[in-house]
């Protein structure tokens, strides 16, 4: 498949590097198309890896995923173009993260809001599913760098691309992969980072995640 | 111990009974000495259990929880009294849930504020410990109705409280107790209400918890 990726930081490289390792073609988007960390990824990732602008990032692929940092998100898709996004799936791992109020940080939008949401009402003509943003980028695309069969969770309002996004976590190695209904769940994943950010710091590892126990009834 | 539980309904019972259960003098208070649900309570669980106002509750124990709907929490503080709470440990177990718009309920408060923080500034001379928020109260008591080892936090700004709190945990049947720092970390632990609560209508059982697996570094 052809998949664009958003953003060229530490999570946009590790989702990157992978998509590649399982046989995509992935164009690294960035602002603009002689990103210098774009270009040093893509020479290290090989033949199927190229960079561009987000608009071409965007126009080139079937389905892209948002790794920028959540509060520059929606200025990215604007920049993207909603028509170059049209028809197509934005996989959304990123949270609305402030860090301008000191550490650790907190969330722009909470409670009856989310960067979910956001993104999805800019491009309504864009099958947004909320996935992958409750755990560090090395367990997103490795889930075995954590033990026992931890959780996933998806939202969106389109059931076809979130079965197309489950095919994409089940490559990477997700098993439990729980589905929270509709993109306004996305307010109880990104809903997660306060004490996900407390947890890191606790345990001093970013190699953890929530494993849902319950009875089966 | 002499304990004071807050509140009549299905939290304030279920703690009441088990404190009941584990040997203690339980005094469950409301807003009027004569509550038809506390009594009947009382009744029910024996000799070691009677019933009060907010403030008898209070005055004639060494130990509290919050047992009351969180949107009312500050106003039962209120009635019980500071000087009747000063040097206690108070236990609050309430999350701050807003039913007028519709369900899910969302937070009264969010991101940078909390209700056990609230609690907090309003009694500066009690040592208010968060915790057992993020379960159903049935799991609160009786922790192996969901299985494996799960987690429970506490919160809270005093470490000889955290620690007079941790063992009740433990005879309730806690193991994984994390303590996530202090009472600001209330956020984190309140924040966790709108995922739990899409889990629970996902489910379609109370009878389950977050496991935090991690790598022991």
């Amino acid at each position: 498949m052809r998949i664009g990726v958003f953003g060229t930081g530490m999570v946009g490289e590790a989702l990157g590097t992978r998509l590649v390792e399982l046989g995509h073609d992935v164009i690294m988007g960035s602002r603009t198309a002689d990103n210098a960390k774009g270009a040093a990824w893509a020479t290290r990732a090989g033949a199927r890896a190229s960079t561009g602008t987000f608009a071409d990032a965007a126009a080139k692929s079937e389905l892209v995923f948002n790794c920028t940092s959540g509060g520059a998100s929606l200025e990215v898709v604007a920049q993207a173009g909603a028509a170059n996004l049209e028809g197509k799936i934005l996989i959304d791992v990123a949270n609305p993260l402030d860090y301008s109020k000191g550490m650790p940080p907190t969330l722009l939008y909470t409670n009856d809001d989310s960067l979910g949401e956001r993104l999805q009402n800019a491009l309504p003509a864009t099958k947004v599913v909320k996935t992958l943003n409750t755990v560090n980028c090395a367990v997103m695309v490795d889930p075995s760098r954590v033990p026992e069969e931890h959780a996933i969770f998806v939202c969106g309002n389109d059931d076809d691309a979130k079965a197309r996004v489950r095919e994409l976590l089940v490559a990477f190695g997700w098993r439990d992969i729980i589905d929270l209904g509709g993109i306004t769940s996305a307010r109880a994943t990104e809903g997660l980072m306060p004490i996900w950010l407390r947890l890191y710091g606790l345990f001093k590892t970013a190699d953890f995640n929530f494993k849902l126990v319950r009875k089966i009834p």
